[in-house]
């Protein structure tokens, strides 16, 4: 891994800082890459992939042939906001939301399990072990090392409700040295909570970082994921430098569709700590996630493991456990799968459809995203303003713009089928 | 509050990290009261707390009319340890559990509210409110009101799987300076812990502690509970010398059945945060537990708390909701309430029945435990080792023994009615 890796966030946060203090305006030109590449003594893949992220995270716009842009940020922060606040405006379609389409979920299937596991009373009397039910952890054992290529056994496997609850413990286990956090999703503000009350420092470089914390599926907003020799590579670094990589392996199931990428726990199982959710999988209201745990610290967590109470009810686990063995759980990701492939078809097109040769798809890494570059002499910010003011609001991902065309994108987990060639019509209607 | 209300607990460790030690052996005679008091230049009552609670814990037994000796400490940590693995010895009949009997709970009951929430499947498809859902706090909020006269409404109340899951959200709302908390049952390790991560320090005296960890329920192994007078010296002595507290109100509604004493979250609610859990009223593997914030932190909560996620599943809290507003949660205390009694009054029955005028009957603060002082010439060492060898082993709690006549307590909340006649029964036998 050469040095200048991750230099490139130190760049994305001082342009970052710049944008959010009102230093740079909206709509100011930035330095063009080559300049930046000079005045901050970096390379230019360096500047490149900080201004990428910096489009990425809305604070930038691309403009083709022309340069980068500072955004619209007063407005991203507004949209933001209100999502957040979720009462001002309310979308009738979501692009933007990386939600679950709970249609591909059986509920009255779970019911079932659920009743089943209730039934089990001789289990229920008991406070359980502390990790968490044996079996239900030899049946995540199984799903991870078959569908993610981890390297572990139930022994290494600890249950929590939520990846907060895992890191809680996870922090008690790790030893006290080593307080300097990486992260390569800052937006995951849940997730530096946990070591921020510990007194850990979040660090945004990775050389003076003790441990990275890396969610391989959130390289982008729009779905890309990290390359596999990055991930190589980052394992590699990580290992050669005793630094610890945490790898939350959020939503892999569907990011890594089209090419399979190795999870970083299955490169180098004793120095990754895995952890995984089935929020997302399941229902976004049932809380059970994993943590896998190198021997070391799993030596650790037999020492002092019984001092943290499992979180996650029994019943939960018994369920879930029979849920995974009788192959429910496999034939609802295919199911989902289907799903968002299906939607991403009828996306493109209907937009393909609407819009014929002004429209081109571009490529993606998964069929939860589309994306697409328009010929058009309408702004991003008019089409967004426009889908808002719609009477059934819409909100799509805005990309890049250029001389006549822009670039939009789309998330399709959330968004209900039968709206989609509704709303790719209202959005030709208003860019012709 | 007496400056020395809490110097007992001095007493105590001194006398506890002596025996542990092994530097005062089994059998040993402790000071006198009074020479103790001398000796340490302290009161007499707080002598004898102190005494009174390592008698409590095993540490010491006393014999009447003799003074107190250092207890058969060697069979006692092994008796825990062996309780701690599980494994060694399993007992048929455990009167020193503390465990619930599950017949009291009406599982196919619960199984249909859970199967009535999994129904709302729009409440589902959502991560819902970090806080808790807002109806189920309603009625926690008018349940502590009404059956622990709390202060508070739905907008104080933060729900999470485990004391331990809002112990970690609390210590991200106390500001950071507040490090040294005193808890009264240093047995509740879990709880320690919690703390101990986040480099807070335990200490045992109340004086230099800036938040009283305070578990009412637990003032004594075998059930007393914290009298009326003490709570409201305590609240008051913390409110004066800017002590937060927090009050576990664990397994209250059990056992303060006979004079009901108030919560100390009702006598001082701006100083006070309470917890409480439902896992001892429903099912140990259920696990639903709430906090109760004083305005100030409630404020903080509703700045910060989004950071922390919720990890009580939904189907969980609208079930729970649900069952509390028809009122099966009241009925369901009450039958056990009523369980509890019946299966004391069999115990001390049995008991009078086989043993006639050798037994006695002590009044217990709580029809969880029954208390019996016996003429005999067996030692608590010689019925304990009997009642641990016999093909069905039980596990009574030692209290004291004095001239030819033992005093041993039972917890009945774990132990199935029917075993309680064979079990007095064989006691007897061993006894006469």
């Amino acid at each position: 891994m050469k040095k200048d890796k991750f230099l490139y966030d130190k760049i994305y946060e001082y342009y970052k800082e710049l944008i959010r203090s009102g230093k740079l305006e909206e709509g100011t030109k930035l330095p063009s890459i080559r300049q930046c590449a000079e005045l901050q003594a970096v390379s230019k893949t360096t500047v490149e992939q900080a201004y990428i992220n910096l489009c990425d995270d809305g604070y930038l716009i691309p403009k083709s042939q022309s340069g980068y842009y500072v955004s619209y940020t007063g407005r991203l922060r507004e949209e933001r906001k209100s999502v957040k606040n979720n009462k001002s405006l309310k979308y009738s379609s979501d692009y933007a939301s990386t939600g679950v389409d709970t249609s591909v979920f059986d509920l009255s299937l779970w019911t079932k399990y659920v009743k089943n596991a209730l039934r089990q009373d001789y289990r229920l009397k008991d406070y359980g072990l502390p990790q968490g039910e044996r079996d239900l952890r030899e049946q995540i054992a199984k799903y991870v090392t078959k569908t993610r290529n981890c390297v572990c056994d139930e022994s290494n496997i600890v249950i929590g409700a939520g990846v907060q609850s895992l890191l809680n413990i996870l922090c008690a286990l790790i030893d006290g040295e080593s307080k300097n956090v990486y992260f390569n999703d800052m937006s995951y503000k849940q997730g530096i909570a946990v070591f921020k009350d510990r007194d850990y420092k979040i660090c945004n470089d990775i050389e003076s970082a003790d441990i990275l914390y890396i969610s391989p599926s959130r390289a982008t907003k729009w779905g890309d994921i990290m390359p596999i020799d990055e991930r190589h590579s980052l394992v590699k670094f990580a290992h050669e430098h005793s630094k610890m990589i945490i790898e939350d392996d959020y939503d892999s199931e569907f990011r890594d569709l089209n090419r399979p990428t190795p999870s970083l726990q299955g490169l180098d199982s004793e120095n990754v700590v895995y952890v995984g959710t089935f929020s997302k999988l399941l229902l976004p209201s049932l809380r059970i996630s994993y943590m896998i745990l190198p021997t070391e610290l799993t030596r650790r967590y037999n020492e002092i493991g019984a001092l943290y109470n499992q979180t996650v009810s029994i019943p939960d686990q018994i369920a879930l456990k029979n849920y995974i063995s009788d192959g429910r759980l496999s034939s609802q990701i295919k199911k989902a799968r289907k799903l968002y492939t299906q939607k991403s078809k009828i996306l493109t097109d209907a937009l393909l459809n609407e819009l014929g040769k002004k429209a081109v798809i571009e490529k993606t890494a998964t069929p939860l995203y589309a994306r697409c570059k328009i010929t058009t002499s309408i702004s991003l910010n008019e089409l967004t303003q426009s889908l808002k003011n719609c009477e059934e609001p819409v909100r799509i991902i805005p990309v890049s713009e250029g001389k006549g065309e822009i670039v939009i994108a789309f998330s399709v987990s959330a968004v209900k089928t039968e709206n989609i060639e509704p709303d790719m019509r209202k959005i030709a209607k208003i860019l012709l």
